[in-house]
């Protein structure tokens, strides 16, 4: 237990990590039968490849701008005539967003240990408020932090330090919870204890650095913390 | 020719632009039938991905390193044991590559007018030279210019630096030739005039900037810089 009684707060990646994101290849399986998965997939992959790239050359772009630039290079690269009121939709889902399962229940077991919460994510500050209501969560975290902030995404330091620096704690005080094996990497490179859930059994990224601890849901997350106190 | 009379050298990228990675999925289709495609586009995308998350968090390392990285991801990821010698038959493919079949002959047409012209690569030094013996490109380049020399990838504004630095222009002056979208909106950020040769015809990367020009082949680079004076 020494490892976890050195934990002083808990910092969760948003979308994927907290809020389930199945529900946009759903619908856009819905839209475009038979390409709707690939359609979610290059999606993603583009949201995530621009919000690295903008950061990288200094070109900052709110989230939600981004996340409607890679739908709209997603659809034209599949070759899918994507119209208004389908961009919308899909992009809607983003602000309608279900809780994992298990993750209402683990993060009030949490806020019972009396662990300091928040939320670090590149979503914006409007998004992450809607998307926390959507999924139940209000009163849950006690900093929403968007790298809005700072204008660059993860996993440039400048956004993990905002953990950090809302909590007044050493980033090694602090488990940051992701899904996002990327994220892991960058979070555990910055510094802080890492928890990797990985949902998917997705191999480990090849990029020299291992999370702290891993698990498949957020009750796992619940026994690393505090299962032996619990 | 306003445009075009005011660029006076050419820098372009390595791979894909002026060497020919299709050998590499040719290669990956043999060891792994029907999945060749899909292990080509996941370890290509890796190793981007890889380039830009360790720039982003000042963790460089070098092309050759994240390129077998992204190779070991990739079969992971699609679940295919790949072993010692496939990964060493692979790897060989990025130190025999061809050249694009018309990239030779344009290459000697722009050096014939006169025009200075560099490599500007997120290849290693060693990645460099070896491509260009077996393209057969031995001194069509006054510069090989390899990221490495500041440790930061595209589309960090420090590695396209290095252009305007050894040819003793200002970007704008610079024609930057580059197959990669992505590649094409970070040099025209940063302030190259640039020209996209969209072999397959990608739609233009959704990050609100556009190639100075677009083409399809190396010949369109040549038409457009000395066409009209040929």
């Amino acid at each position: 237990m020494a490892q976890q009684a050195r934990i002083q707060a808990v910092a969760f990646d948003a979308f994927g990590t907290l809020f389930d994101v199945y529900s946009v290849g759903l619908l856009a399986e819905q839209l475009f039968p038979g390409k709707g998965a690939t359609l979610a997939e290059l999606w993603r992959q583009k949201q995530i490849e621009y919000s690295f790239i903008r950061s990288l050359s200094g070109r900052y772009k709110p989230f939600w701008d981004i996340t409607r630039d890679g739908l709209d290079f997603a659809a034209a690269r599949l070759g899918l005539a994507l119209d208004g009121a389908q961009r919308t939709q899909l992009m809607n889902q983003y602000a309608c967003l279900s809780p994992f399962p298990e993750n209402l229940a683990a993060l009030r077991r949490l806020k019972d240990a009396g662990l300091p919460t928040a939320i670090l994510s590149n979503g914006t500050p409007e998004m992450l408020q809607v998307a926390i209501k959507s999924a139940g969560m209000q009163g849950l975290f006690d900093h929403v932090l968007s790298v809005d902030a700072v204008r660059k995404y993860k996993t440039h330091p400048d956004a993990y330090a905002l953990a950090p620096a809302a909590f007044g704690l050493a980033p090694e005080r602090i488990l940051f919870v992701t899904s996002n094996g990327w994220d892991a990497a960058g979070a555990s490179w910055y510094g802080f204890t890492t928890f990797w859930i990985n949902r998917s059994g997705q191999p480990l990224e090849a990029l020299d650095v291992a999370p702290t601890a891993t698990g498949r849901t957020m009750d796992d997350v619940v026994a690393y913390l505090i299962g032996g106190r619990g």
